[in-house]
Formats: C-alpha cells, sequence, structure tokens
C-alpha cells in the first residue's frame, strides 16, 4: 500500500525555483527492528514506483536480497515522477490546478534530497542497503556522495557516474518525438501522450540491443504475406501503448532532464573525487550486452571507490538485464552482503 | 553532373502496384573502355543520392578504390528516393501532381529491377566491381543473388543478409515520429518535414554508438550553466535539420520501410541458399563497433559466400565508420582487387 509523507515547508530546487511544499509517496516492506539497523533502502528508476515488489520481480521476496523477514525494505517514488510524489500532475498550490508542463526541473540531486527528508520522517539516519539500478543508481551514487555516512553497504547496477552522451541523446530524441505531438502544451493529463509512446518506442532500444531483439523479435518461421511485415513492429507500438497507459508526458520529459542533469563532479572538484569520498562498502554490477551504460563506463567507478567490488553479469538483454537477470544479481548480492 | 534515364514502359512493384514508368537519375565519372571491363558501380545507402563523389570522400579519386582514371564509376539514385529517380516527390502521371503519400511502397529488389534496366540502357553486362554500404550493401547482396554473372567483384561493407529485429525496431520508432507530425500526409512537399527531423536524430543513434559520441560529443571541460545542458543535445537537433533541409518526408518513409523489406531469403529456399548462389568474388567487411549490422551479423555471410573474404575494421565509429573510415577501407578494397 502506497504511504504518503507530506513536507508543508518550502522545498528548494537546483534550478533556483522553489516548491511550496512537497509529498513523497513510499512504499514499505517487513518491520523496522529496534535498533533500526534492518533498513534496505531501494532507488527506483526512470518510469517506475514506489512498489518495488511489482516492478522488480524475484527481489522482494523469501530467500532474496530483499527478503521482508529480513530487511524494512523503503521504496519512494522519486520528485517529478507520477506515481504520489509532487510532480507534474499535482495540485500546483499556487493555482489550485496541476503543474503539468509549469511544474520545474529537478535534478538527480533533488530526487535525492526530498528521500533525505523522507529518511528524517522515518528516523531512519542509516541504512544497512542503499540499491538502485539504472536512474536508481543515479540516486544511489548521489546519496552516498551527499551524505557518505547514510549508507553501511551500496549496491550500483548498470548505472554511472554521470549522464554519457549517447544516452543524453536518445533522451533528446525522446524529448523531440513528445515536442512534435502538438498536444503537448495543453494543460490537461493526456497531453502529449503520443509523442510520449513514440518516445518510449526509443527509449527501448537503448534498453535492449541486437541480441535482445534477436532473442525475442525474431519473425516467426512461417513467412509473413508482405515484404514489410515484421514480429517487432507491433513490440515496438505496444511498449508506447504500454507506457501510455500508465505515464504522463510531462512526468516523463521532466524525468528524462533529471537523466541528463546527472554528473557526480558537477560543482565538484571532479567525478574521481566524488567517487573517491564515499565510505559505504560498494558493489558495482554491470552487464555485458548493457549499451547504456556498458562495463567500460563502470571502469571509473571500479578505480575511484575504495574497496568496491566489481562484477559483470554475462546476459544478452542489455540494460534491461538488471530486470531480467534476478536471480544472478540475488546470487551475487547476497554473497556481497553475507562476505562481510 | 545528374544524367537522367526514361524508362516509358510500365514497372511492376513486388507490392503488386504498377508504376508506370521509370525515371532514373545517375552520376557517371571516367570512360567506359572499349570492352566495357571496366565498370564500377557503386550502390548508395539509404538517404544518398548519386552523387557518390559527393557523399562518400576519398573513393572516386586519384589513387583510390573508385579512381576515375582506371574505372567507369557508376552511381543510380534509389527507387522511391528523392534525388532524381522516380519516388513520392515526382509527378504521377495519373494525377499530374507529385506521389506524396500515394507513392507505393517498394522493396530492395524493385531498387535493384530499376538499376537493372539503367545497366541494360548503358550497354552494361558485367562489372568489375559492385560495391555498397549498409542499405547499398542490400542492393548489392541482391544484385549478385538475382543477377549472379553481374559483378565480377563484390564488396559488401557494415550490411546484412537481412533486416534484423533491432533495425527495424529503429526503423519503426522513426515511423512513429513521422506519423505523430500532424502535417505528415498532407500533399505537400513540406509534409511530415518535422516528424523526420526527429527520425533523424533517432536514426543517429543507430549510425553511432557510444564511444562514437563519447570520442566526437562530450562536454567541454567547462562546466555549462545549467545542470541540463549537454554538447550532444545541439548535435542531435542539428542532425534532424540538416535532413530537413535536403530530404522529404515521404520519401524517408517509403525508404525505411524497403530497409525492412531485405531479407535474402524471402520467397527463396533460404538466406543461406541465396547467399551460396552468389558466384562473385566477394570481399566482406564488418565494423567492430558497429550497433546495426555487429561483426557477428556478418558470420552468415562468411559462412555462406563461396570463397568470400572477410576484414574487420577497428573503428569506435559504429556503422557510419563506413563513411569515416575511407583510408583503412581503401588500403583492404585495393588489396582485394588486386590480388585475384
Amino acid at each position: 500500500m502506497t504511504k504518503i509523507f507530506k513536507y508543508d515547508k518550502e522545498f528548494s530546487l537546483e534550478c533556483g525555483e522553489v516548491l511550496p511544499s512537497l509529498t513523497v509517496a513510499y512504499h514499505t516492506y517487513g518491520e523496522l527492528n529496534a535498533d533500526k539497523s534492518n533498513v534496505a533502502w531501494v532507488c527506483h528508476a526512470l518510469t517506475a514506483n514506489s512498489d518495488v515488489a511489482d516492478w522488480w520481480p524475484g527481489t522482494v521476496e523469501a530467500g532474496r536480497f530483499l527478503d521482508p523477514a529480513e530487511y524494512f525494505v523503503v521504496c519512494a517514488n522519486i520528485l517529478g515522477s507520477c506515481y504520489g510524489t509532487t510532480g507534474p500532475t499535482e495540485i500546483n498550490p499556487a493555482t489550485g490546478e496541476p503543474w503539468y508542463g509549469d511544474f520545474p526541473k529537478v535534478t538527480i540531486r533533488d530526487m535525492v534530497r526530498a528521500h533525505q527528508l523522507l529518511a528524517q520522517y522515518l528516523g531512519i539516519e542509516h541504512v544497512k542497503l542503499l540499491i538502485g539500478s539504472s536512474v536508481g543508481g543515479f540516486q544511489c551514487l548521489e546519496w552516498s556522495v551527499m551524505q557518505p555516512d547514510f549508507a553501511e553497504n551500496c549496491v550500483f547496477i548498470a548505472t554511472g557516474a554521470q549522464a554519457y552522451p549517447w544516452g543524453v541523446a536518445f533522451n533528446e530524441s525522446q524529448r523531440m518525438a513528445i515536442e512534435s505531438d502538438p498536444t503537448f502544451g495543453d494543460a490537461t493529463a493526456e497531453a502529449g501522450l503520443n509523442g510520449m509512446a513514440t518516445a518510449r518506442s526509443i527509449a527501448l532500444l537503448s534498453y535492449r540491443g541486437g541480441k535482445a531483439y534477436d532473442k525475442t523479435q525474431a519473425d516467426p518461421a512461417e513467412p509473413y504475406d508482405s515484404p514489410f511485415m515484421h514480429r517487432v513492429l507491433s513490440y515496438q507500438r505496444y511498449q508506447g501503448e504500454k507506457l501510455r497507459r500508465r505515464f504522463n508526458a510531462y512526468s516523463y520529459y521532466r524525468l528524462l532532464q533529471a537523466y541528463d542533469s546527472h554528473n557526480l563532479g558537477r560543482g565538484r572538484e571532479s567525478v574521481q573525487a566524488a567517487l573517491q569520498s564515499i565510505k559505504a562498502r560498494v558493489l558495482l554490477v554491470s552487464i555485458t550486452s548493457d549499451l547504456l551504460f556498458p562495463p567500460s563506463d563502470h571502469q571509473v567507478m571500479v578505480d575511484n571507490i575504495k574497496g568496491s567490488e566489481y562484477h559483470v553479469i554475462d546476459s544478452d538483454f542489455g540494460h534491461d538485464g538488471f530486470l531480467v537477470e534476478s536471480d544472478k544479481l540475488n546470487g551475487i548480492i547476497q554473497s556481497f552482503i553475507k562476505e562481510k
């Protein structure tokens, strides 16, 4: 069940704008123990929500690395999203209407600061485990730099110390697709949804590469009547449709921009120095076929996070491997935690 | 200078529709020798034109593999394009107006058959060299299968025996972007151009992967004022703009579909059997970082084209490597031709 934390003070964003108040939607699983030493905090990726048990199967289950019998698992919806935390679909107190396109730009650091307020409210000063993949990993990395004593153990999966040009280019093409939807700009919940569906079909291309598509979207043996027909055509449209039914285009647009904002070195000495300031025990996991955050992009983290442990999962599922390969992840993460 | 070949008979397309006549725009460089044994025929890729000396620098030059002192170089604009050959921007004789959205779907095989008519018209029965990259390679492969005695030597670069799911998925996302432009469907030359610009920015993501973007689009050392700013943002928009100024959205849409139609095995025993029927001496070239046609996709051609020679160019420029790495290509192709 989604829980709601209301913060009634002003919340300043990195872009300079100020939100008059803040709402953070979150889920918890399991029980917080007496000395509050069993917290596992999950940061979610771009379009997910706070219900980690739902979007990350094989994790919040008995015997798995987020076993609720062992951990008090917390996951909060990110700032700018549309699943209960303050974002474009929430009411702008200044107008009494939803923010939509007027919602300001947010950064990964803004997201983390919002969740730090939730942790404070929950009385959580330290967590045993801080874990995230992709944009969830961005938040975990920032959090570990902003508050080096917060996490005892960190797991950063399929992620990077900064947004890299090819990923940002994917985001920009997606924004172009959304902008070319003539309804984008309207003050309605449906604005830009066609453009967002196209954007999602673009994003999919970065989440899964050629090998994953060969594996899952190859044409059937029986040839189609038309030379122009392929199984993958409906897959691309279907992925767009699926997001259209569950997301908001203004949120999606802002979250893509938040992705772009990610850079551990921004306003600090350097990416390397920021990574060197992390005090937690760190496990890094990359996926061989990940095009967005290939193993080579993990090297700067491996080299600069003191004592970090590094695993590469051999998988054809690309960036999506973090969702698909939960068995492999489970083994790696459980050994890392126990090994301590 | 662009030359024009007019074919005044009906031309049947694979889709079942019939074009009342055909125009093929082409370029030639150098002189055809007396026994017509010095022809080098170049098949161009998706959005190029017949002026190969312009779009493929370092090739139609003294001492290079398309040296016009040695070869009579021919390159013809493909069917469905907008550079002089019959396509959406040409006049539909039935209406006296441009075809635009009414232009029928064409396949790679249709393109080859149109160019076979041009070869016939030029009195060319055999070529010394048939060469093409990407969608140009699709045509060369089809031509070698459809007319096994046509080419003495073939060079297939960064291409495939069929369209693979990830490439088709890229094309579908591009078509979605074009379709969401509200002007697409209008009977004007400007219809769908915004959508096409977005489509082009999507295509770029497949032409160059992460390493190429890291190399050419990394942010400058001096940080931007805004956390959301990146050099690559303007690159994506600029690539879209560049195509907008020189191409037509109906042509682009149809050429993406022609790409999808490519399958050497379609209506034949199998892809392998089609490849085995090729009689020319064949050089295959792939590029290490090519995401659209990675070296692994070349293997079926290496394995099934009798006596083929195979080179992998080590380059970070991805699929675009076929344009960027002309020095490396030149060495490989010249040795292949001389070695005979």
